[in-house]
């Protein structure tokens, strides 16, 4: 028997620019870590919380993890509870997938301490359960790729059909997380309900040119489909400084570069040779606009959700 | 000196149901066939028509060919004039690409006639300049796969990027003209000029899900992928029997059923194995309708434009 597990899943860029709740992405360059230990009684209850955080919410309608986890439990009618200590490595409110990162983390701990645990894949809907603690209904984009690691498309929502994206070959991502907070929720609110029938189609040719270049691993496809015109005109503003920080990645040889999910982190795909210059151009660009930002660098076919240690019941 | 010469281009699907404006694919079940020859004096005039037209209009302004024959010639600054003769192949107004062909066809023949030719994929502008006689600005589906051959993303418009799409394994298209009549440019007028967010992001999911599924050969993302969700419902008033047709075309097994171009020609997609089924259902559906229509089969990587015949002047 199980008593404690620790599982670990990465920080993510949801919708990779032109994937807005569609295409994920897994970014493997920091994660949260989360130890579900079985404790008698029922439910969840939350223990130690470190990391980038001092203290969670200690309720599961407040707490991604603490969901998830509840999730878990009532679906396999599991006859113990869990308290579940969480160890923050993804900053919190930084477009970066952080509550996803939990929540699947939290999912995965949680399935390791059960007798017939769900295939991960299977682990989806519990992590979704989690991240609509910050977002409901909750977009797939951040849970699925820190689930399933690398380039992930949700190419059917119901039933669920997800595949891995072949991912280019060469390319990492930079990401530059700036001292700005955008509520997730806010910067869905502004998005107007209906677009332009022109804007829908070229954001489709777009989808399509990105998501054949990184099937047959063609460059001049990815840069001309990387441009998301359906929603980064419309959260622009969030982030005064983006077509500064954009240009400047451009300019350094960037395959592309937008909003990691809703922002404030600003991501770029680069080749390995050019990563160097791009990060350095972002950070120029941020510093020209005062404004602090940590750069973070991850390969695009980052490791999803795994589970770090097991500990069994002394006998 | 070349004195005459012969080029033909297939049909072509427009669109191929999840690709409005995006995608086309070559139909090589029929083909358009346009002789060009030099003669004397400046222009182009119209020889003889045949095939399964007896009469085409003869000035550039409304007859694709010879638009796409003028527009060579005045590129190349040709000293000669020419006359195109056409032999059409492709139903007119069927939605299976006939002004495309013709025009694709023409450019390539007045092409063949040149000294020093432009390289084949450079026809496109010139073809377009035809294509536009029918519908202005020209969409450029049927253009590019007619000239290209196979299944074709227009993945840039400016400047312009095209590629092939490595077309999924053991997949033959199935058209069925039926015997009505919708013009090219009120198909188009009836569109809505806005859709909700929600259809264009559900339309994003779609083509990119489709995109993935031809280029790695997996039928799951194909079929996720094939419903066209933003051009269809508005369009599917013009043919009350599609309902009926794709759900007989469905159950008998197709990979996805839709208009080709805006119609009134339906097309399915289906396994080699099940294509003679899925033929009898769509065309048992329409015969219900106590609607007549032809059908048409041709592989998914169907030949593009090719010359058929040159002749050199007599010494």
């Amino acid at each position: 028997m199980i008593q404690s597990a620790t599982a670990s899943a990465p920080a993510s860029i949801g919708n990779v620019s032109v994937g807005f709740d569609v295409l994920g992405q897994a970014f493997d360059a920091v994660r949260d870590t989360i130890t579900a230990e079985r404790v008698r009684g029922s439910g969840v209850t939350l223990g130690s919380v470190g990391g980038l955080a001092d203290a969670l919410p200690d309720s599961l309608e407040s707490n991604t993890a603490l969901a998830a986890a509840g999730a878990v439990l009532s679906a396999a009618r599991a006859p113990f509870a869990v308290r579940i200590s969480i160890h923050k490595g993804v900053p919190i409110s930084a477009g970066m997938g952080g509550s996803a990162a939990s929540a699947v983390a939290a999912a995965a701990a949680v399935n390791a301490l059960l007798d017939t645990p769900f295939a991960v894949e299977d682990l989806l809907p519990f992590a979704l359960r989690g991240e609509a603690v910050s977002a409901d209904p909750p977009p797939w984009d951040n849970v699925m790729a820190s689930l399933h690691g690398g380039l992930v498309i949700a190419a059917r929502l119901d039933p669920a059909l997800i595949r891995r994206l072949p991912a280019p070959q060469g390319v990492v991502a930079i990401l530059l997380h700036p001292d700005v907070r955008i509520e997730t929720r806010a910067a869905r609110g502004i998005l107007k309900p209906s677009v332009p029938l022109h804007t829908a189609v070229e954001h489709a040719r777009r989808i399509s040119a990105f998501t054949l270049g990184c099937a047959t691993n063609d460059f001049d496809l990815v840069r001309a489909g990387f441009e998301d015109i359906l929603i980064e005109p419309q959260r622009r503003y969030l982030l005064p400084e983006l077509p500064a920080v954009k240009k400047a990645a451009m300019e350094a040889g960037a395959l592309g570069c937008s909003f990691s999910g809703s922002g404030p982190s600003v991501f770029a795909w680069a080749l390995v040779g050019d990563a160097d210059a791009v990060e350095a151009a972002m950070t120029g660009a941020f510093r020209q606009a005062r404004r602090q930002a940590r750069a973070y660098r991850a390969p695009l076919d980052s490791a999803g959700v795994r589970i770090e240690q097991r500990a069994e019941a002394a006998a």
